[in-house]
């Protein structure tokens, strides 16, 4: 079991210990998860997400190294909404991240998700809640999205960073993927790239054609993570837009927003698993070669399952 | 209601129209499913995904030119897993698209999925179900894809493509999104810019480090979309594929796995609906700021509401 005590201390150990029963599902995370949610509610969720190459990984690296020299204490969720079986970031990323991993008031942690019963964003916010009890300031969970991922990592955050790419419609075709309904903060990155100001120019035009206009004007920064440029610029929106939404009182709405969506996601998990007993996959087994051939239809089967015991 | 004759006729003015009531999840769609679904399972299903940018738009058109030559009649769905109010591809694309469009032995449509009740790939198939009565011999479902997205057109399609540019890391980034995982042909367009040959050979070393050989071997192709380079060779391996899947009994498999996982999705749906009444969404609202002020966790609130009626 967790040593709690520990875990509330901020013990490396023991966080990490807490965040693998929530990432394999054991049985006690459950369990955890209540044990340490009257502690969480206190540190700022950060997500930082967009399409893949885009230099996420350096990104939360810079803004990790700027937060902590101002005091910080930052926990880091790197999320693979995808195969566990290849690594993640570029080498020298990745090494980079492991050096900032030493760091007293830093904890890295990678996180895969795919095929898990829950979706990403429950056990995303489980892990976050995790850093949050465990007395990080920050958390900063990133994430490669441009189909849902990105979605869930934006329901599990309080700012919301979309890092793009000068290049090549990549923009366009970023904003096409939703992208823009969840950005708080717009990075173009590797910013010394041809296009980079057709590209913030994009974005700033994009932004115009809203029809929903929020109190919020959401800044595009350019960036060249790998020399630590503009990084300054992007934490101070962080924290400009923090302020925005307490001042507004937006941050208790959105983490209400974000409980509900939990909340939801809890109980589809829960309704999947008591409704399919082994009698109902074995129904399935049996009757999906009848299906095949078109002898009835799968809505119709979904009713008859309905009246199975 | 739909003139089904004239749908299982090919009449392009009912398909759209079927494909509308689906992509509204209006009250009759479940009918219109049940009343098709014993024409269906003749065409052959292809997806293309990839990520943004890789000219997914262009391969389709482009294959869909190469296959009509041939004499098969194309649907293509167009799916956006993400907002439909700004546009999918480029301007000229699309000017392209309209004019295959207008030839007798296509149907392009595009759907925009996201917030919708099912999952992108119940809807998708549902319309691809449209089109497989309607006549049509092949089905091509393009999506954007890296997170979830591209494992739900990989579930709904008997052959996977996987689009890729030879760019920036882009292509291992790709594979750890997990599309080595889905791919059974490799694309790599626009083969013309610097890297190609790097980005083949990457993903062919990528494909070698697999554990679980299977026995057909994924062709990785290099092309030029945009002046046709590389398509026949394309169109040459989803043949392949096809008779691969046949002769060795997989197409069958594929099939009823694909269907299984589609009346997992309806499952999941129909739960839904169920659970959440008026009573139980008011019970959420009510006790939401108790949950935000920590008095108790989410996961005893679920267990309320699983007692609450």
């Amino acid at each position: 079991m967790i040593e709690l005590e520990k875990l509330f201390e901020g013990n490396k150990r023991v966080i990490s210990k807490a965040i693998s029963i929530i990432e394999n599902e054991e049985d006690s995370s459950k369990d955890l998860c209540k044990k340490i949610f009257p502690r969480t509610g206190k540190a700022y969720r950060i997500g930082i997400t967009g399409p893949p190459g885009a230099g996420k990984s350096t990104i939360t690296l810079r803004i990790t190294q700027n937060l902590i020299k101002s005091g910080f204490k930052v926990g880091i969720l790197a999320v693979d909404p995808t195969s566990p079986f290849t690594g993640g970031a570029l080498l020298g990323d990745r090494v980079r991240m492991q050096e900032l991993a030493l760091e007293k008031n830093v904890f890295v942690r990678s996180m895969a998700t795919r095929g898990s019963l829950g979706g990403l964003s429950k056990k995303t916010r489980d892990a976050a809640d995790v850093l949050d009890a465990s007395g990080m300031d920050i958390i900063i969970m990133e994430t490669v999205g441009v189909g849902q991922s990105e979605l869930d990592i934006a329901k599990a955050s309080d700012t919301t960073i979309v890092v793009l790419v000068p290049e090549s419609g990549d923009s366009i075709q970023a904003m096409k993927a939703g992208l823009m309904e969840i950005a708080d903060i717009f990075v173009v990155n590797k910013a010394d790239r041809d296009g980079a100001d057709e590209a913030v120019l994009a974005i700033k035009n994009m932004l115009e054609l809203r029809v929903e206009k929020v109190g919020w004007e959401i800044p595009v920064h350019k960036t060249i993570a790998s020399t630590n440029q503009g990084i300054d610029e992007v934490v101070n929106s962080i924290f400009l837009h923090k302020d925005y939404l307490i001042s507004s009182n937006l941050l208790k709405k959105k983490r209400m927003d974000n409980l509900i969506n939990m909340i939801h996601e809890i109980v589809s998990q829960e309704l999947k698993i008591n409704f399919w007993n082994e009698e109902k996959e074995n129904y399935l087994s049996n009757k999906i070669e009848n299906i095949y051939n078109r002898e009835f239809c799968v809505y119709d089967f979904v009713k008859d399952l309905f009246k199975y015991k």
